[in-house]
């Protein structure tokens, strides 16, 4: 372990009103010392980094001069939480960051009061200030009382459809609202997108170091508070700002650029909007992500999301890994269907590196689309290319998949358009926890007419996977797989398309059969193998798809065995509840069928080791072999679960 | 009927390259008949009225002037799509409009290939018409061969966030593509927002009148096309500019505004841009909804959607109504709670009228929200006033909600906020067809924790279901209620919250048990009559949740019965199959029970009236009987389905 830093100054900080009673210069030492412990903090456990240590000065900053918890301070995406976090009364708990039993690596309401509004997918804070805004104006009630609302927004998040029609609504009603652009020209990738440039032209214009003294003198322009404060404040403000006309006609004031990492500049232009402004209120952050940490600054990704690393180096320890992550083969994978066919592309909504489409855009920069924090345009977008002949791979994450559902239901599924999903982290993710869980994808989908829905069983899978949406021309396909590394199986040289709606017999057995759809294939076989030793020889099958279902497949399965058991990484409503439909509809259950399906359990499973979460949803080797025997009647000695 | 206006001219085009050959007068006077033909078709069919009046003359000038079909033009909406249906090839069929086996209400691919991109819901017409372009540049080969793309979007459409950040990204691309802005300061209803606001601003700052003169003189300024004619054709363009610098902040040239209804500035800017533009335009229309049938115009929706009508007066023939709209009971209930509860709030995403929040919000302006079209923004919204102690309604269709599923998971299922889901429009809906069909919201929210999902089986339910989900303040609370009168049943003087998790049982009966969940309890209830004539004495329950389902009302019926068929309206993954998912894991198929579920079928269907839809889904009385029939092996004489 790295020793720790010294902190004197941030010891006596227990709590925000601690830091009521220091001063200015107090407050930058403070700062300068909760710099040194986020960064320990995240050597030890990993997470993201560079995010928190962009926002050092701000976060405390804000705490200084706004009335937290009463004021709700809501963090976009909250992955730059970290050191308010130690702030707010969990510094003796952030080495457990993203562990189980441990605190989130995001904000959460079940966590503490100084996180009013949880967060994780981006864009949601402007929406949910109005909310406490506007229940501020109207007496709710809630514990601790309203006060102001502050959103903390980055400007990737601010350029997501979300955060527009907020900003738009807002501007309209406006009310006092502060919204603070944490301008880091970075979202996880460098941003694209015209909302981008426009923010780089904007501060362009107008130097940083002139702001300093914009910020400091304003206070000298601002009159005490009398009858018509409100409205002189509001002239006043203009004085501050520099550009800034879109988020003006948008019905904001805007104040900025101010530079985030000056303690002085920040404390002044939020004493100043704290006390005067009226309506809402844009303030312009520029911040440096990873500020203040060599090894992060010099990134490409600016410390987004680190390993355990050595604090010293910078060195990150990466466990070794067996087998080529899922991510990777896809990209492999696609990479060769896009040297055979011109007419692939793929597309991602700011996650190229997430998706593996960063390697693709190395091969083939022109047909990689990076479309911003944007599911719903680019779902619609890959629609648009489908109807124009091409072959669109929209690349996305299980769980970011649901910001485009009305583009998949009306543009897509409706239009029989032959755009593939492609569905990274299908299924528990592990220490990013219940906000990226891929859980829903299969039952959102699969009753989708004109959907074709495939899981992958190992990485091998998904090379047949990608093949044969590249092949499949006459409607929507999605194939989804998990994070992580692969089984680690031989992998083919060149994807084969697979027949649409066959699944495959893994192992011939008797009296019960283990039908899965996903990577469970791998822990119904260690179940397999356990049974057999005990004399119980299950037949299992990979149903490979959800939709169209291998229905003599099926029908065989329930007709050859007393049980059937389905497994999916996936919420009731999805593949077994499809599998359910078909048994009900030919009248298997007429005659008695011992069917059980195992799925996802309703409740929200917090972040652990994906081993973990498993265990905790009850999917595991041991699940699936306690679930064959209750369902045959056999009494288990020393069994794991009742 | 009315007698049909004459047309001469129009008569003359059958397809737009017939427009190609007339002289601008002459296009002018096509526009005078088009409308004619418009109200006429309308008055026969009923349908959306004003928008299609508002774009007669912009319908006109883009065919004229655009290389249609090869040319994509894609209407954002598309219900003002009847003038545009009738100038390509349609108009024989356009007193077909909205019924069974007519002309759909909306663009549609499998109608023309004229309808490049089917739309219905708001704002996917810019992703769709880059989708193009830049399918177009990499050498997609659809039929017809591709070439300029041009989206129509109306100013209310503009606003929602999918818009923008397409807008976002065709700015950043730089790609020749053309915007026309139908800004008619109406969505449904007036425009809520500050982009309205923007707007307005940005055509008051420039007075229309000189607008004709700007743009024909602007033809002068323009040279012949040489070596660096796109360059010189961007500057030329800014000549022409007024204002619009937001969009030109996001990449766009910006040319406008123009006087939609003035067929010889619309054709002189549209001439010019399409010979000179290089990179994305925005050409910013001014149009009246509803223009040039007064009626129409004076009409506070301008004619948004009306049904059949005699031209002369406008007088509309509606039928007579049995008994209130769900709609109507909706709102006057929830106005009940709300005096009862000061908590009690509403929002709306730019379907006050749709949604019956008009009349709440005579009662409670100040505590009903219209955020525009931002289904994301108004779940989250929501989600914020619970957290700050309000009690929102989000009160929404089903197939809208679709907008905001990210939301529901992430910002209300996951923190368990108490926000209620008021799911109008819920199944089948007729004359909007397939696009509007709330076919899916059960599948897609009952899986997720921490929510309480109910259907409505008349309108004196719905009175309870707005009591109990007013009193729910543990977590989020959905109800779905369908388009439509209601059953005509005796109405309660005031709601009574609901038991959570307990259904209700409507007749004892034996053999066979029939589960309802929501309004499909009539038909249930006519097949029960039917059967009973033959002697079969069904017991009957409506569920009333589908979640958490009523386990010990469900486990007796399938013990004290040999048959159990469930019905909803709605596809497969919902209540159905949380039904069989519970059955299942009890073991109750492991004895054998004659177990149907009735689902909508794994088709879209197209419009027709809602009984007519509920006929092709299979969902009516007679299918039910036959369903009863076949389950318990009783040869049917005569029946009507096999």
């Amino acid at each position: 372990m790295t020793s720790r830093p010294a902190t004197p100054l941030l010891d006596t900080v227990h709590s925000p009103a601690d830091l009521k009673r220091l001063s200015d210069s107090q407050l930058r030492q403070v700062a300068d010392e909760l710099r040194a412990e986020t960064i320990s903090a995240v050597s030890e456990t990993g997470g993201h980094l560079g995010a928190g240590l962009g926002v050092v000065e701000l976060t405390v900053a804000i705490h200084a001069i706004f009335d937290t918890p009463r004021d709700r301070l809501i963090w976009d995406v909250s992955h730059q939480s970290y050191p308010h976090k130690i702030l707010t009364g969990r510094r003796d708990r952030i080495r457990t960051l993203r562990q189980k039993d441990g605190l989130s690596g995001f904000t959460k309401r079940t966590e503490s009061p100084y996180d009013p509004f949880g967060a994780a997918h981006s864009s949601t804070s402007i929406s949910a200030a109005l909310g406490f805004k506007v229940a501020h104006d109207l007496g709710g009630t809630p514990d601790p009382a309203l006060g102001d609302a502050i959103a903390v927004i980055g400007d990737g998040s601010m350029s997501a459809g979300m955060a527009f029609e907020a900003m738009n609504n807002a501007g309209h009603m406006g009310k006092r609202l502060f919204v603070i652009l944490n301008d880091n020209e970075m979202s996880i990738a460098p941003p694209t997108g015209a909302l981008s440039s426009y923010l780089s032209r904007l501060y362009a214009e107008k130097p940083l170091q002139d702001l300093k003294a914009v910020a400091k003198g304003a206070l000298g322009f601002f009159p005490p508070p009398f009858q018509d404060a409100a409205h002189r404040a509001k002239d006043m403000l203009k004085h501050m700002t520099v550009g800034g006309t879109m988020f003006e006609e948008l019905g904001f004031n805007y104040v900025g650029p101010v530079d985030g990492h000056d303690m002085d500049s920040l404390l002044a232009v939020l004493r100043t909007v704290h006390d005067r402004a009226s309506g809402p209120t844009l303030i312009h952050v520029l911040t440096k992500k990873g500020k203040g940490y060599r090894p992060a600054e010099l990134a490409d990704d600016k410390g987004h999301a680190t390993a355990k690393f050595d604090v010293i180096s910078g060195k990150q320890h990466k466990a070794p890994s067996n087998a080529p992550s899922y991510t990777k083969v896809f990209a492999q994978s696609l990479i060769k269907e896009a040297q055979a066919d011109t007419k692939v592309v793929a597309i991602t909504a700011a996650m190229p590196s997430g998706t593996g489409l960063d390697l693709f855009a190395e091969h083939f920069p022109e047909r990689c689309f990076d479309v911003g924090i944007a599911e719903q345009h680019g779902v619609t977008f890959c629609a648009g290319l489908a109807a124009g002949g091409m072959k669109p791979f929209c690349t996305i994450y299980s769980t970011f998949l649901q910001r485009g559902y009305d583009q998949v239901v009306h543009d897509v599924a409706l239009q029989n358009l032959p755009v593939r999903f492609a569905i990274d982290r299908a299924g528990l993710v592990g220490a990013d926890g219940a906000t990226h869980a891929g859980s829903f994808d299969v039952a959102y989908l699969a009753n989708l007419p004109n959907f074709v829905v495939m899981a992958a069983a190992d990485e091998a899978e998904l090379v047949h996977m990608v093949a044969t949406a590249t092949a499949h021309d006459t409607g929507p396909i999605a194939f989804r797989f998990p994070r992580g590394e692969g089984e680690g199986v031989e992998m083919p040289e060149r994807g084969v398309p697979l027949e649409i709606g066959k699944g495959r017999m893994i192992r011939e057995g008797k009296r019960v059969a283990i039908l899965s759809f996903g990577t469970r294939l791998s822990e119904v076989m260690k179940a397999t193998e356990a049974l057999s030793a005990r004399g119980i020889e299950p037949s299992v099958a990979d149903a490979r798809f959800a939709k169209p279902l291998d229905r003599d497949l099926i029908l065989k399965l329930a007709q050859d065995h007393e049980a059937l058991i389905t497994i999916e990484e996936g919420a009731v409503g999805g593949f077994g509840s499809h599998v359910a439909q078909l048994l009900a509809e030919e009248g298997v259950f007429d005659k008695g069928l011992k069917y059980r399906s195992m799925v996802l359990p309703d409740i929200f499973i917090d972040q652990a080791s994906p081993a973990q979460m498993y265990e905790a949803a009850g999917l595991t080797a041991a699940d699936i072999e306690a679930k064959v025997l209750d369902v045959l009647g056999v009494v288990r000695i020393g069994a794991k679960r009742a």
